[in-house]
């Protein structure tokens, strides 16, 4: 057993419009939650992976581990904290999550029970909302020269999933009804309202087909996620969930050099793989939290994710979702591969909000609070296993982990 | 000896003004190089690790990885390459060795050889130099905020240090003529011609008592260099030496926040940890590539390296180096802890250039070279064991490598 990686503590500020702090206090918020939760000292911690896409267009500051480091670890005295910043656009937190647990692995392997600190943050409200979209569109393939922006490149993405099948655009409205209603029982959540089907249908088209209320937000915000071996946990006496594997997987950039535009062939990879090596498969899932930048995105990842077969979900999003006003929340999918999936109860990146490098380790803060039973009004009775998917771009990156109740 | 980790392939390319190439083309051509070098193909790599400083500010684009994946990789049918960025600023290249290193003996500890390529470059002469240095500066401590440039930093430190000695302005130019006239002697120089004594203490004060002789200009370049375990190494036929070790520390990254700030702690704890664990002595070095981005950079690494004791070294520059204009090169210190020790054989950052997230894996391919043999007009006779030093901002990060001759 020596070789499974736990998760002894989780840390998440509140997302939104964060004028009052700085994106330093946002890391230190997160990381010092991280540390009570784990009932831990800075000085315990090995090493921290900062997930960050970039403070250096939004905030003209780059060598960010440095910073953490003097700001937070520096005074521990003798400690000998490091710190690594790593980024892959919005998949920057789930690519610290994978180095994090990378290295608690190597360690153990040579006999090293190490303590290592994931974090993600971003903060990109003190730009104007058109500034901070042109600076996202430096995910994309060379998005400063062609102009395009992430609401366009997913509306293609819609647009073409709707040529594709009988798919209607109204249908992916409900997506946004759910998520918005989860997050409603969030108090992290940026947008934490709910929303009726036809205010999301009848909103502003951003880039059409996709509208503002099919698209998140601008926001600031960190989290942060301690890892060890679970024996080390044990010793701890941790209240600790399984970070049963995490798996990041590239392709190519643009979407133009993919066969299949509507498959983010990233994401299906990492799934697959993060499957095989644990023994899990998408019906032993109970809550998901995956990367739902767009309402479309959400429905694809539930495909390359396996919980549907290609071209088919949009059927099951409509019976599962159609009416979800009235339901309270959490709402869970009825999908062909899993018979009761919890997707995004923390709101999701569209109304939790999506500071894009915090994201990928605000997502396996939700499951594992999941998994510890402790998410409150939007906890998913008796959830044992959980899954995070957080894409960088349009799926140039895609990590996948699984995480499991001890 | 299978956890021994040895370079099994270098690449590099021309650094200065490369106007007519893209970064994609400059990472492209290093890449392809180490590749030939190395006797691989694209499939036979399992992982990159990617250092850049500021690709966002300095050409608007993110998730260079992904692009790189996408341009490089993709196109070897079904190769499972993964990419990573790293960036700790100017070191962002020593921490992409450091990484790779790390991910060649995790997978060793279980049984798995793995290749993989760390890899380095910056774009930085699309800017007027004026933006290059303001965007440099955020590097630093709220360089944005603050108005600091490293210029400014370093000429700081200079002051501090003449105030602190019997040192003179005058003897740190010497240090800038030695590496014009290393730089003479490579064809990949970004300044490839000598310079007399005059000349550099004459020259224009871009931030008093930093002249513009004494500074590393803006520059682009990519360098590659591929390493996996020795047991791999010989299976392969490869013509290897080796990676002893890779040591990266942090500080803290303001100047003000340190208790002596003529001592970069990064460096220092850096250096002791490398020599410790390969069992090498500041003696044993041949040959060391050190961040000179500056003049007094280079003496500080100097001491904070052990080569010499705290404050003393200008009195050994002095001796070393006075009329040097009239010597051959590569030109060796004498130093007190060794000596003759050839440093920045290759120009270094003030002549060789200095395209930030290259250079840490640029003085690995020139030690590499060193140690083949095959540095052509800048071998170094004999040499066995050569040093990388490599740092980001003014020593908020510090990466430490050691390499050997099989």
């Amino acid at each position: 057993m020596g070789e499974n990686v736990a998760v002894i503590g989780v840390g998440h500020t509140e997302f939104g419009e964060l004028w009052d702090k700085s994106w330093v206090e946002l890391v230190e918020e997160a990381g010092l939650q991280a540390l009570q939760d784990a009932g831990i000292m800075k000085g315990d911690i090995d090493k921290f992976f900062l997930g960050n896409m970039s403070l250096g267009m939004f905030g003209g500051q780059e060598h960010t581990a440095s910073k953490v480091f003097s700001e937070i670890f520096k005074g521990d005295a003798e400690s000998e904290v490091l710190g690594r910043r790593i980024e892959g656009a919005c998949s920057s937190g789930g690519l610290a999550l994978e180095a994090s647990f990378n290295d608690v692995l190597a360690g153990a392997h040579s006999g090293d029970d190490k303590i290592i600190m994931a974090g993600g943050f971003e903060k990109m409200t003190d730009k104007p909302t058109d500034q901070a979209t042109k600076i996202l569109s430096a995910a994309s393939d060379m998005g400063k020269e062609l102009g395009f922006t992430f609401p366009a490149l997913y509306g293609m993405l819609k647009d073409r999933y709707i040529q594709e099948t009988d798919a209607e655009e109204e249908d992916f409205d409900h997506i946004a009804v759910k998520s918005h209603k989860n997050a409603s029982k969030n108090p992290r959540a940026q947008y934490p309202f709910e929303v009726t089907h036809d205010k999301v249908k009848n909103s502003f088209r951003v880039a059409s087909p996709t509208k503002l209320l099919n698209s998140s937000g601008i926001a600031d915000g960190a989290a942060a996620a301690i890892m060890t071996t679970e024996k080390k946990a044990k010793e701890l006496g941790s209240n600790y969930v399984l970070l049963e594997e995490v798996v990041g997987v590239n392709d190519s950039i643009a979407l133009f050099e993919r066969e299949d535009v509507l498959t983010l062939v990233s994401t299906k990879k990492a799934a697959k793989r993060a499957y095989k090596s644990s023994g899990l498969t998408p019906a032993d899932v109970d809550v998901a939290e995956v990367h739902d930048c767009f309402s479309i995105a959400e429905a694809l990842a539930l495909e390359d994710l396996g919980f549907s077969p290609k071209k088919e979900v949009w059927k099951w999003i409509k019976k599962s979702l159609s009416g979800c006003e009235d339901k309270e929340a959490p709402i869970p999918y009825e999908l062909p591969n899993n018979s009761e999936l919890y997707v995004n109860t923390s709101g999701g990146l569209k109304a939790k909000g999506h500071p894009v490098g915090a994201t990928g380790i605000a997502q396996a803060v939700e499951v594992t609070e999941q998994l510890r039973g402790e998410a409150g009004e939007r906890q998913v009775p008796g959830a044992k296993v959980g899954l995070t998917h957080n894409v960088g771009g349009s799926g140039g990156t895609a990590v996948v982990s699984l995480l499991r109740k001890p």
